[in-house]
């Protein structure tokens, strides 16, 4: 990786013994043995996820939104619409199916960058995108995802976002970068 | 929650059955049955996760990172000070105690938000905080933590964040939610 340095003192965990603990539809989760670089043995339990979406989409002056209720959370979320990737698709061609799929609109996509979740134990990697010049062109959702489209407009949801009334990271991110980059 | 709606449909999935899969050192994995809206039973897999904390430390005008090496990713990342609650942990004691173990140092905290990492599959929460006039305090770190502080000028940072060139998504969040905080 370009951003080592060579005169750095070794940080990396070594692999002793990989241990997958379940393979589920979405996820596989891993309790791995590694070595430290003080020579002590730990595990590590980490979660493998195919990789995802989000995407900055904007009709005019108003920001989509999805409603949905996140099981996980127990409680409904406002997001900006994302997804998985699907094995063998590229970002640009995910985050234009899912963008489709939940809010029905498909746009010209301009990519803001990439993100890890949560490096702590898992290696999600969220592709951001934003979406303008909106086209209707719907496409059926996943048939065990349900969701409510709305509008916000675009100043309120930077208000929001720099307030951190959003729930999730990727949202206010999406939100803040596409921002930033507006007013470069 | 507050911004529910009255007349919007019902989105919540029901849980039918719960099955814990794995119960680890930070995660626990459950594979639940639930209900969907439309009557359909489908399953859900979540990571359950104790919260975190991360803090966006200035010491002038320059921005505290740590260097380690994620084993999750395979590779080594720069990024805010962070870590885990620990039980009956406030964040605010959390931030602190992390701050002086990963950095050195304690600092005057500023909430400035939490966010969910990753709502899709984890309930982790994590809260953000400022930090400001440091004061070196140094804590012992965890004993399977290495890590190497390093500094950045805050511009240099912001510029960094707006371009997603930071790895996860909680240092340009933070870095981006402190500078539009400044600046309003």
């Amino acid at each position: 990786m370009s951003d080592q340095k060579k005169d750095h003192k070794d940080l990396r965990e070594e692999c002793v013994r990989q241990e997958t603990i379940f393979q589920g539809r979405l996820l596989r989760l891993n309790r791995d043995s590694v070595r430290l670089p003080n020579g002590v043995e730990t595990t590590r339990e980490v979660i493998y996820h195919p990789g995802a979406v989000a995407i900055v989409a904007r009709e005019g002056d108003e920001l989509l939104l999805v409603r949905q209720y996140r099981y996980a959370l127990e409680r409904e979320t406002l997001e900006i619409p994302a997804g998985k990737l699907e094995p063998g698709e590229t970002p640009e061609a995910c985050a234009q199916r899912e963008l489709r799929e939940e809010t029905g609109y498909q746009g010209k996509l301009t990519y803001l960058g990439r993100f890890y979740s949560t490096p702590g134990f898992s290696n999600e990697l969220i592709y951001l995108f934003g979406a303008e010049d909106l086209v209707w062109a719907p496409l059926t959702a996943d048939d065990d995802e349900f969701l409510g489209v709305e509008r916000m407009p675009w100043e309120a949801a930077i208000h929001k976002a720099l307030q951190g009334e959003f729930q999730d990271a990727k949202t206010t991110l999406g939100i803040l970068m596409q921002a930033g980059k507006t007013r470069d």
